[in-house]
This record gives C-alpha cells, sequence and structure tokens, in this order.
C-alpha cells in the first residue's frame, strides 16, 4: 500500500472504450444450440430473429447450423471482424477459449458460464486461470457467471434470462450497471413498463476484468447516456466511486445508485474503536454526497428520478415555489416539501402583485399559492398563469404545479409545457392522476416531469438540487488538495499493535494538532512528583502500549486538584494496570490538565475500499449512542472540512448554543485537515486514530486523549 | 378545567349512532335545483339516476318540480319520515333550515353550504346563530362548507364535488372521514382506482357539530367496516382521540389516519421552557402509537395497508420469514424488512431440515430463504413450499414470498392462497409485477395481500405487527390507572407566572420527587451562611419567582470547594440577579449539593388538545439539539412510565453504557408517575413544569433544578 493521491478531478480518469463491446459488428456465440432453454441457445434465438444487424457466427463442434446459420467448430474458423465472443460452455473449457479468442484478436469478451468462484474451491482454481488468461490476451471480459449485456435500440441481446428474452423494450437515454443480474432486470422491466427507456444494460457478474465502475465510466462517455443507474452491493475501489461521483457532475449526468445489502454489515459494534463506528454503509453514503450520485431504493424512484433529470434543467438552489389547486392539497405539498428539506421562501412583492392582480380575492398569494375556487380565468388556466408568474421570482429555483385543472385538459397541459419551455428553471406537475391519459401522453412526449404523488415530486426536486448545488460547489474547487505543510517524518515501532498515549500524543503534535498540557513521571518517580508546570484540576492516566483502554482497566483518575491526590492517583492506576494486565508494559503515568468546553471525537482510519478517512462527531459516550458522526475521505482541504463540521445534527453545539462560546470552526477545521494528512502519510503504518474526547472551547482546541492502532502487529 | 379522568377503556365510549344519516329511508334536498354546476344541483341528480332506492324531496319555493320530481315549497310541506335534509342555501338562511328541519322531525342534517367562519366576521355570525339553532333542535349536523357523506353500496350521493359525481367506486368494507374535503375525495378516487373499494366517506367541514373523531368513532362500531380512514389537519379533543384508538384495538379495526399540516406547526423554538419541545405534530404521533392508528402520507400507503390488514389475520410479533427467488431479491428483502425495524431471525432446526430436504443444494436455507436456480420440483413451486415451511415455524410470525415463480403463473398463485388460507399467520407477496394479471386478479379475489415493490411490503408487515404488538399489551393492561399515593393537598399563589426553585421543589417534594439536598440561605444571612449538613462541591443559585431562567441572568454559580467560595458567589449571585432585573423579588440564595451521573430531562405541561402530558430526553443541552425527547398522556402508570423510559434514542445510556451505573429504571419510571399525577391533580394552577436535569446514577436519582410555571399570570 502506499500513499493516496490528492484529489483529482475527474475528467483526466480515462474510461475504457466499450463502444464496440455495445455495438459490436458481428458476435461468436461459442456453445451455440438451438434450445431456447439453454443459455447458448437464447442469445442465439435473440440476434437472429430480434433485428440485429451484424453477423453472428455460432461455434459448436457438434452441429453444422444452428437456427440456419453456419456453425463452426471452433473460433479459429469464424471469419474475421469479429468483435465480440458470447460464451457458453462449462466453465472448465472458458479458459481455452479466451486464448483462442485472443489468437483470433477479438477484443471482447462476454462470459454467461457458471461454476466460477460462486461454485467453491474448483470453481476457484478455474477462475484464477480464467484471470491469467484475460491478462495474457488482453481481452477485455465481462463475467464469468453474468447474464450479459444489451444494447436496446442496435437490439444486440447479448446474454440469457427472462431480462433479454423482452423485445420491445422502450429505448431511452438511460443505461444501467448491475452486480445482480436477476434484480438488476426485474428493475429495468419494471421501470420500462413505467415508461423509462433504456439504451444500455451491463449484467457485470464476478467482474474477473470488467467490473460495474468501468461501466458506469464508459456510459458517463456516452452521447446517448443521459442518466446513468447501478444496481451495487458493494466495490472495491472507493476512491474509483468517489472519482466517478465528480465525473459525473462535470458530464452533468446524474449516477442513480441502488446500494443493496446495507444493514448487515458492520453492524457489530465493537467495544471503543474509531474504526468500529465506520459501518461500510455511511462511507458509501458520504462518498455518494461527495458527487453526483442519487440514492434510490426502488425502481419507481428510479423512474421518477430519470423523468426529473431527463427532463434537461436543473435549480440553481432549492426554494420552491409551490401552486396547489386547493388549500388541503397546498398543505400536503409543503409538508413534503419541508419534510425533503426544501426551501418554500416567501415570494418577491412584484410575484405577489401579480398573484394577486390575476387571482380571485379568495385565493392565497403565499407559497404555496392557493387557487382555491375559480379554475380559469378568460378560459385559461389560473394554475398555469400562477406557476408563470412564480417561475419569474429570482427568490424561487423551481416549481411544482399541483392541480387538477393543469393536468385534467390537454389545452392546460399543452399550456404548462409551454410555460416550462419558455423558463430556465425546473417545472414538476402532481399530482397526476391515472385517469389523466391524455394529459400524461402529452408531458412524456414533451418530457415535462410529471409524478404520481406529492411526495414523489419532492423526493424528486431534492434530488435535482442536490445535484446541482453539488456541481457548483464542484466547479470552484480547486483542482487538486494543497498541503498547507511540509510532511513530517515519522517512524513507527515494528511489531506494536497500538502506542503508547505518550507517543500518540508525540505523532499528534509533530502534525500540529494541540494537546492537553501534560507532564509524564516515570514510574519510578511517582513519589517525587510535583507538577509546577500544570493547573490543578488534573487527570491522571496510566502510560502504556499495552493498555490501550484505560477506563477498561481502571487505569485513569480524573478531577484531582492537590499534589497528594495526584501522587496516590498515579500509584492506584499503575497498580491498577497492572493488575489488569499483569504483562502490560507501564513506564509511567500521564498527569494531564483537564480541558473545558464541548467534547468531540476526531478519528481517523485505514479503510479497506475507501482508503484513510477522517471521521468527526460528538464525543464521549454520545458519538456511539447517538451515532452523530460523519466522514470524510482524506486528505482534503479546509472547506471539505468545514462542510463536515457543519454535517452534525449537533452542530448548533458549536455555534454559541445557550451562551457557549462560539467554536473556532477555522482551527477545529484545520486540525481535522492535518488529522487527514497524517492518515494519508502514513496509511501504511496506522491502521486508526483516535482524538476521543477533544474540548472545543471558542478559539482554545484541546485534544484531552489519543490513541493511534497500528498496522504491524504480530 | 378540571381534573382529567385517568385512562378508561375505549369499549366504555358510545358513539353516535350515525346510521340513519348514512342509510337515510328519505332526503330533502332544500335549495334543490337541475343545474348540474349547482351545489343544490349535483346532488339532486346522483340521489335520481344512481339507484338510491329511498325517497327524494326537493325543497325550493321557486320550482314546482326538480328533474321530475314534485318539489316542496319548505321542509314543513314535505312528507314525515325523512331522515335527512341536505342543505344548499345561502348561509345566512341555513339556521332557519335547520329549525324548520327540527320542527319537522329530521335527525340529521347535511350542511354543504359556505360562507360561515371561513368567510370573516359577517360568517361567524351566522355560524355562531346556526350553532344555537343546532343545539335548540338537537338534530345532528355535518358541515357547514363540508363537501356531503356518501354512502356508496346505497348510492346515496348525498353531496357535490368530483368525488359525488363518481358513479362505479367499488364498494368494500372501508370508510374514511375527512377534514379536507377536496383533498380526501382525491385519496379516495386515487385509492378506489388502485383497487381499494369503500363503503362510507364523510367530508366534515367547519364540524361545528358532528366532528372528524365521531365519524371515527361510529365507522368503528360499523359492521361493515373493517378499516377506518381518515385524514385529519387536527382534533380538539385529544383525548377522544386517544379513547378511539383504543376502540381500534379492542374492535381489532385499524385507523389509518394521514395527519398533515405538521411542519409549519411548533417550530418556533421558544427559549428554554419545556412546553417548546412540545411540538403539537410529536404528540400526535405519541397518541397514534398508544393506540391502534396507523400513518399514511400518499393513497399509495393507504391501499396496502387496507389490503395488509383486510386480508384478517395479525402476526403474533414482528418476526418475518423471507422466501426470495434469488440472491439478489433476497439483500433487498433483508434491507427493507431490516430498515422497517423488523425482524428477520433464524429458522429452527425442523425448518431447516424441511428446507434442505426439498430445495436444491446451491439453495439457501437461511432467512431470507434464497430459491435460487431451479424454480419448480414435481411440477410445484419450491417458492411456495419453501414458504409453507416457513409458516410453520414457532419463530415466525409471517411470511413474505418474493418470487415471480409465485406470481408468474396461475397454478403457483393459486398454490399461494391455498397455503395462505391454511395459515394463521399472514402472507404477504412481493414483488408483483405489473404484467403478471391473472396473479394479481386471483390475490384480489381471494383477500390475498400483494405489493408491488418489497418495501411497501415491509412497510405493510411493519403496520400488521406494531398494531397486533399494541393490541395485545392493551389487552392486558389495568383498565383505570391506579394511583399509588394519596393526592397531596397544595395550594399556589395567585396572579404569579412562576414559582420560584425553592418553592417548586417543595410542590415536587411533596409529591415524593427526590431532589439534590440544599440549604436555603436569606439574603440578610450570606455573610454569616456555615453549611454544615452539606458536602462539597457545590452550587449556588438565586432564589427568586421573578428570574425562571437563572443561567440568563448570570444569577448561578458551580462546582464551589469551600465556604468562602460560597459565600462570595452568593454576593454575586443576588448582584447579578438585581443587576438583570432590578425589580425582581431575591428573597436569598439555594446552596446545592451537585449531584453525578446522566443528565435527564422530566416536563409536564398541560396541553391545549392532548391536557396533561410528560416528556422524557436526555438532558442539558442534548434535550434540544438532539430532541431525543418523548411523551406520555397523564396520568399513568409505571408500566406505561417504563415503556416511556426505553423509547428515547439514547436509552442505551440508562442500561450501564460503558461501565456506568445501571440506571434504576424503577425508580425513575416511578418518578414520572409522579410527575404526571401532580400535573393532573393541579392542572387548573399549573401550565407546565420542568425538571432539568435529574440526574441518574445507578439507584441514586436526584432533581438538580425545579421551575414550576403558572396559569395565574395576570
Amino acid at each position: 500500500m502506499n500513499q493516496v493521491a490528492a484529489e483529482t478531478r475527474g475528467n483526466e480518469a480515462r474510461a475504457v472504450d466499450l463502444s464496440r463491446l455495445f455495438d459490436p459488428r458481428a458476435i461468436a456465440v461459442v456453445g451455440a444450440t438451438e434450445s431456447s432453454r439453454a443459455v447458448g441457445g437464447q442469445p442465439m434465438h435473440y440476434l437472429t430473429t430480434y433485428g440485429y444487424a451484424g453477423e453472428v457466427f455460432p461455434v459448436n463442434p457438434n452441429r453444422e447450423t444452428v437456427l440456419g446459420r453456419k456453425c463452426y467448430p471452433s473460433l479459429a474458423d469464424i471469419p474475421s471482424g469479429c468483435d465480440v465472443v458470447l460464451i457458453a460452455v462449462a466453465a472448465r473449457l472458458v479458459p481455452d477459449v479466451i486464448r483462442q479468442a485472443g489468437a483470433k484478436g477479438i477484443p471482447f469478451a462476454v462470459i454467461l458460464s457458471s461454476g466460477f468462484r460462486e461454485a467453491g474451491d474448483e470453481g476457484k482454481a478455474i477462475e484464477a486461470e480464467l484471470i491469467t488468461a484475460i491478462k495474457e490476451t488482453g481481452i477485455r471480459a465481462v463475467g464469468p457467471n453474468c447474464m450479459g449485456v444489451l444494447n436496446i435500440p442496435k437490439k444486440v441481446h447479448n446474454g440469457f434470462g427472462q431480462g433479454f428474452g423482452v423485445k420491445d423494450y422502450s429505448t431511452g437515454p438511460v443505461a444501467m450497471a448491475t452486480q445482480s443480474g436477476g434484480y438488476g432486470f426485474t428493475l429495468v422491466r419494471n421501470a420500462s413498463r413505467a415508461g423509462t427507456g433504456f439504451n444500455y444494460i451491463a449484467s457485470v457478474g464476478n467482474s474477473v476484468d470488467l467490473n460495474v465502475l468501468d461501466f458506469i465510466d464508459y456510459f458517463l462517455d456516452c452521447d446517448d447516456v443521459k442518466v446513468v443507474t447501478a444496481f451495487i452491493e458493494g466495490v472495491s475501489d472507493g476512491r474509483r466511486l468517489l472519482e466517478l461521483g465528480r465525473k459525473a457532475l462535470e458530464r452533468n449526468k446524474p449516477i442513480l445508485v441502488w446500494k443493496a445489502g446495507n444493514t448487515a454489515a458492520g453492524q457489530k459494534a465493537a467495544a471503543s474503536h474509531t474504526a468500529s463506528l465506520a459501518s461500510s454503509y455511511a462511507l458509501y453514503q458520504a462518498a455518494f454526497r461527495h458527487g453526483g450520485y442519487v440514492e434510490v431504493d426502488d425502481y419507481e424512484d428510479l423512474v421518477d428520478l430519470a423523468k426529473a433529470f431527463l427532463a434537461g434543467t436543473l435549480p440553481r438552489g432549492d426554494r420552491v415555489g409551490l401552486v396547489s389547486g386547493s388549500g388541503g392539497a397546498g398543505v400536503i405539498a409543503s409538508d413534503r416539501f419541508m419534510q425533503a428539506g426544501l426551501q418554500l421562501p416567501e415570494f418577491s412583492a412584484t410575484t405577489k402583485a401579480a398573484l394577486r392582480d390575476m387571482l380571485p380575492p379568495l385565493a392565497g398569494t403565499g407559497n404555496p399559492v392557493d387557487i382555491s375556487g375559480q379554475n380559469t380565468k378568460d378560459g385559461k388556466s389560473l394554475s398555469n398563469a400562477a406557476a408563470e408568474a412564480v417561475l419569474a421570482d429570482e427568490n424561487i429555483d423551481m416549481v411544482m404545479v399541483r392541480s387538477g385543472q393543469t393536468t385534467g385538459s390537454v389545452e392546460a397541459a399543452q399550456s404548462i409545457i409551454d410555460i416550462a419551455r419558455a423558463a430556465d428553471k425546473p417545472v414538476l406537475v402532481a399530482t397526476v392522476a391515472e385517469d389523466h391519459l391524455p394529459a400524461k401522453a402529452l408531458f412524456d412526449a414533451a418530457g415535462l416531469p410529471w409524478f404520481l404523488t406529492v411526495g414523489r415530486a419532492a423526493t424528486a426536486a431534492r434530488a435535482l438540487a442536490d445535484f446541482s448545488m453539488r456541481q457548483q460547489k464542484w466547479a470552484v474547487r480547486p483542482r487538486t488538495i494543497q498541503r498547507a505543510f511540509p510532511r513530517p517524518e515519522l517512524s513507527f515501532p515494528a511489531g506494536e499493535t497500538f502506542l503508547s498515549e505518550r507517543a500518540s500524543r508525540d505523532v499528534l503534535a509533530q502534525y500540529g494538532i494541540p494537546l492537553v498540557r501534560q507532564e509524564f513521571v516515570p514510574a519510578n518517580a511517582v513519589d517525587r512528583l510535583n507538577l509546577q508546570s500544570l493547573t490543578f484540576p488534573v487527570v491522571v492516566k496510566v502510560n502504556s502500549p499495552d493498555i490501550p483502554h484505560k477506563s477498561e482497566a481502571g487505569a485513569i483518575r480524573v478531577n484531582l486538584t492537590t499534589p497528594e491526590g495526584v501522587r496516590s492517583a498515579a500509584r492506584e492506576v499503575i497498580a491498577a494496570a497492572r493488575n489488569y494486565d499483569p504483562g502490560a508494559r507501564v513506564d509511567g503515568v500521564l498527569v494531564q490538565e483537564m480541558a473545558k468546553g464541548t467534547e468531540l471525537l476526531l478519528g481517523a482510519a485505514d479503510d479497506a475500499c475507501f482508503g484513510p478517512i477522517v471521521l468527526f462527531g460528538l464525543g464521549g459516550i454520545f458519538a456511539e449512542v447517538m451515532a452523530d458522526v460523519v466522514y470524510r475521505f482524506a486528505p482534503f482541504d479546509r472547506l471539505s472540512a468545514q462542510d463536515m463540521l457543519a454535517e452534525i445534527k449537533g452542530a448548533r453545539l458549536l455555534q454559541g448554543y445557550r451562551g457557549q462560546a462560539v467554536a473556532d470552526l477555522d482551527a477545529l477545521a484545520d486540525i481535522a485537515v492535518r488529522l487527514g494528512w497524517l492518515m494519508s502519510d502514513y496509511r501504511d503504518a496506522i491502521e486508526s486514530i483516535d482524538i476521543n474526547p477533544i474540548f472545543v472551547n471558542g478559539s482554545t482546541i484541546l485534544a484531552a486523549d489519543a490513541l493511534i492502532a497500528l498496522k504491524g502487529r504480530g
């Protein structure tokens, strides 16, 4: 392992060009048969009868023809110019097929066969051989144990299973990469039935070569993909996930991601170790929030959000204007949009005057506008007129219209379409009842996003605002993270599991992290200690690399106010430590001043997927009980650190709450930045760092405990 | 105001019998016309053409006939035997119509007319006159300003507007009471279109007589109503809301309630007063959780939950067995059911053995069961067979099957129906794709609940489990709350806004609430205080009924360790108090021992809607910043109090977390019970009570501050 690169812009990342995989001039099907129940038979049927325009070369030594096509005994015998080999033979034969394909110059393989690592030890050995063959040939492979890849417009149904048999998918600028073939296609079929058209779908299977991130990356480059969707259970390279999030912002294409498998993982709370707080789903969520990802967790979300983004206009912010057909509906809409964390600002005086002019006297001209009673004026929809007025308001970033009059007639539907087209802000329409068929058809044709319920419209509005605001933030961020101070040269003892608190403090001090004042008193000098440099009250703790959790060992005494109290506490904690672990190395005690203020927590760890991370939250027992912690990926800059500080639920505690001193957030952010560099610089040696608690009292910030866990154990 | 009754069983409450309102033998329509655009014309059309079997008497002095029926000049002229008068005349005429109806002996009025309190001062005066007329006649009235009442099976379309014009609602044992006529009918129409049949609907309008709770109450009594639904923005009698929740549990009928208007209300956080924490929506939610309410917030929820409850079988608990058609789908289902807080226990050894026997070797026999690969065995659905085996498991309370094979064919659908019929546990089916039409039709006909997504199935499972577990809890609860101690006789000073801390403590002490030890030192004795009875460190606070918030006034000093320190602190706080409010009555200082332990908050208030309430949460600044507070309606018993203590998010802090002493929850519950009685006994005098903080340290529980606000102000 080595030092992680500081953040770089996603633009520099180059995706693997998969255009010939999705749009092959010719396809060889190894293991081709006629049987529509066989893995090697289904794609033969689809490729020969659904309208695929390229060549199909069945390969099977036992047949002369397959479905009327000349069948070849081996890949060596097929004509040249083949871009994809589809493999549906027994697992043990696959590595050799890859080698033959390599010899033939075929650039892509889609391996439908199963029986690899998912099938036990024998399969694992075959998979290892397959990986070798792939590396030797340079072929780019999908699978094994996948369902295949699908190019809907070009009728490339290169796979098997129910999902590939569907002939009449609607097409559209949406693509999906899925780690679960079965569930991914259920999702696609449901979304397709609900009106979302797809161009590309890939089931990645065991991902021995091309993985789900390669596909996302490629889709972000495709001109005919505007929205990328993904079903994932986990990735191995969290940093690339982050990078693709930034690329999504730059390409102006959201990645709608369904992350499954979140509740079982990381739930076992280990005793008191910072790393145990970092449940892996929380890190994924942090990564998603960092970039252009939008989480979905049902196909209905996917359909709604795809629709909202495909409309093509992003709001500048999260300030929504609501137009409602009745008071009750306005109440519901307010509830839902506020629950989604969106703002419903007052309209400007100009807008209010315009609304008063056009609406009947009893109508409400606040936000939401309430078009109660009268529906139309001079034959025109008052809801639509109000929406147009609200769109012009400079305090408003997008408009939702909820009114039967907007959706109940073709004329009204067309008029809101015209208004939306003329606007440079998003217009969302809800609730569209199931019997408003003509309006739905018009909206769909015009690309105006409509929603079955107000709640769904609010979810879509939230997603649009999030994406846009992250995009604006990312646009002005520095391309790389500059380090603000030189890298301290440190060394760590080999074979140790923990550093003692004293040694941990020394490391933090090298990185400029402020610590409570202390004196170290050797074990044999306890009776003679005098502590002239410290101010009472003080804390006494044992110092030992073998006792990382001093409270558990009873080896800490707090709130001591006299020298004699300190001396007897020192004797007690040394005795307690030796009693707790007779083999522990105890070189003395630390006597530390007691800090005051708000008790916070800073931690860092080297995550297996995401690399160096920093976490921040309320300290003490509240950290775990209230689970009020947030994450950043290190290294990061001061701006990111400040965002992180503001993200905890208890952030008000830092803002001068109830007469406390306002925390110096610049200084605290600087400490978090330094901790991030420490974790990044020495990730080869350090497993995790706990600073719990760190006390913040106005501009006085002091780490009151420090524990560094090392990787060198054993 | 007087003392609230202790909780009584809902069974004793009697609903107003509304059977003749919904099923009238004859209806008079005052203001009847032919125009289908007029309020008095629409019901004439519906009642005469949709199939209503009773008599319809149009009343209008300006017409001979209406729609071919003889029209009467006034109510006095109609034949007798009329059960309902429908009123659609100008507001100012309505009181007189009510009097005429009274003279005619008509028991029910439905007042569609608007122009009452919603229309300003003139309308308010008419409404007052209307209320008088209603009281004088004893007529039970719906409205005014309502849309009407609807009995779908009997074709009684006694109202106006789009919702009443629908002719082909499907019928079913569901009823709705709605405070928003417009939105309520949108909800009914959407739900009806999605397959939920209704028998009764009532729009309550201004509710000058019959209100939304009267209708819920009546529906709970109706044999042809199994599920009650309601759309409410607020009620005036929170205690009755609670009572109906208990009645719902006893009648085994859920109340699916959409509570709207939650985000604007109660959001202004007042400075430091307990009552300001009691945002009104939180109280509604507490009331809902107390009884047979299930919150919904879209018609999709309503449809799903009605379906789940109408199936008629409740689970004993929240332990779900999942059967899934693929691994990926099983992951999704686990996520969703665990996110809904349901349990997915291990199957018994018997079940596992049965699953191993029936399933292919690669299938997973854990929970979720994963029927990967093979679909059927001997021509029968393996998913269904697995579901049947899981249903027999004693660790499992209900089963969800998620498999295309269960829903993809008529045979498989019929087989899961047969299995569900033979079981005494709920069976839920998801995901049912939109093209599984034959299975859907079979499921609907058989009343087997199916869901479009796994997430929706999880929501339904959660609701079934909640209802059932509350029902079981309620069944064993005592019928009335016994007081465990005699009512102390207290008196409160007239004209005061607050009691001083010393006086507040005296009140709490009378109710047996333990307090930190203290001495009161008169202002003129500060220089001579000696404090022999107290242990250092101590706190010094000013004592004054005029300075309720001592911190704000700088009139508190903590952590004092010497008599001299106490004396100078006492002088300082008195000076600070006089400086803060020169007019304040300052009679001395309180010197109190400092308590240790977990800092909690207990409070009480007399809520305008719900009456006496108690709140409990984490104390200090965390109470408000983390909003970790829960509520109970007083008086309540020890069991309720113990439930309350377990409900806060930080409950782990009381359970011996990280080596702290385990809190004596019995003793703490007892204190909460006593506080509840105090608030109930003296709600005429007391507005609110703050005990913030109260320290819990094992079995030592001590209130460290006390503030009672009185109603006698001014």
